[in-house]
């Protein structure tokens, strides 16, 4: 089981790493970790840098391709290694899948025009421009095109994938391994249960970096 | 607000990775991943490589201490280098934490003596050699030192820190802005959930390999 999840600079961690720790435990699974060279890739923060192992071009395959979010992904929707290392393994992959703003990505690629789409709950309308219907569902399934919403939600997309490729009793078997018992101190993960005062307060920090940064959709 | 997250060979990666994402969002965090040396290190799949920013010896205090555990906690069980560091980091901190199997470091540096304390589910018994009591929940508190279940509980351990930290609407900014709005396909994320002849076939497949390498606990 071939699995390649690309890496770019500003990506946030969670998004690769979530599925990364269930996915690594498929039978037989060989992971790739996948940019523009071999060598350090930093995430968002700046604090944590994750090594590439592979080059895009010495990919040629995957069952599955898993592009993550993060604000580095605003470059990455509009830029052509990225989009065409994307294409081109999608159209050999079993599942084409995707976390957080990793889905806008995948849209810019073209790969889901007319089919329902996530992704983290701020950037969900910037899925229309690419054809895409934005859903508010934490997973959403479209063949094998499989969208996550904001970042933890890749956890939850890997192990519905487990289910798909091997089982419930092998992804049951993953959750254990993985004590997926989750147990937040709040019940404030989407802005539907989030506290309204909580939701203002993380639009107001982050709409206007985003919009400073927003590139011009690729249509 | 200082964080240093150690990091050995055979760690594993969300144990990390999950607190790291949720951790790096409080006010002036700087995070550090600190290892014998600066550069790469394994984690336990052998598919990813993470750069440690900072030597051991280069750190000499953080408001927060993080201990990731994964397979080569083992070994790091018995390591000086890495037991004088926990210690010496410890006699700094605000919070000194562990997630998964991490604890047992923090119980072979002697820190647990006396407390309750939490890790992964397979291995809580390993915890009693070190004077510590074996509880099956979650996230322990325990004044200053907090310990967590297996891999993915270091994420509601992250949150409940940010909480005591910077408050609950903060927490739940942070919560909504990585959008852990949890929804695994099953309820089967800790042994008294799982059905049980998964939790049996994880017992089986694992149990051998660590008793294989089990070291003599340091009491």
């Amino acid at each position: 089981m071939d699995i390649a999840i690309v890496l770019y600079e500003g990506f946030t961690a969670l998004d690769a790493i979530g599925p990364y720790e269930v996915l690594a435990q498929l039978p037989d699974a060989a992971i790739r970790f996948v940019s523009y060279e071999k060598g350090p890739v930093r995430a968002d923060t700046g604090a944590l840098t994750v090594l590439a192992t592979h080059a895009f071009d010495e990919v040629k395959r995957a069952d599955i391709l898993l592009v993550p979010g993060g604000p580095g992904s605003d470059n990455a929707e509009q830029d052509a290694a990225v989009l065409d290392f994307v294409r081109r393994i999608d159209a050999t992959t079993r599942w084409t899948t995707s976390v957080c703003s990793g889905s806008l990505v995948l849209g810019a690629a073209g790969l889901l025009r007319g089919l329902r789409a996530t992704s983290h709950w701020m950037v969900l309308d910037r899925l229309r421009p690419y054809g895409a219907e934005p859903t508010e569902e934490r997973v959403v399934e479209q063949g094998k095109i499989v969208t996550a919403a904001g970042v933890s939600s890749g956890i939850d997309m890997a192990l519905r994938l487990v289910q798909r490729i091997a089982g419930d009793d092998f992804a049951q078997g993953i959750q254990l391994g993985i004590e997926y018992d989750p147990q937040p101190p709040f019940d404030a993960g989407s802005p539907r249960k989030a506290p309204e005062h909580v939701v203002g307060m993380i639009r107001a920090t982050f709409e206007p970096l985003m919009a400073a940064r927003r590139p011009a959709p690729r249509t």
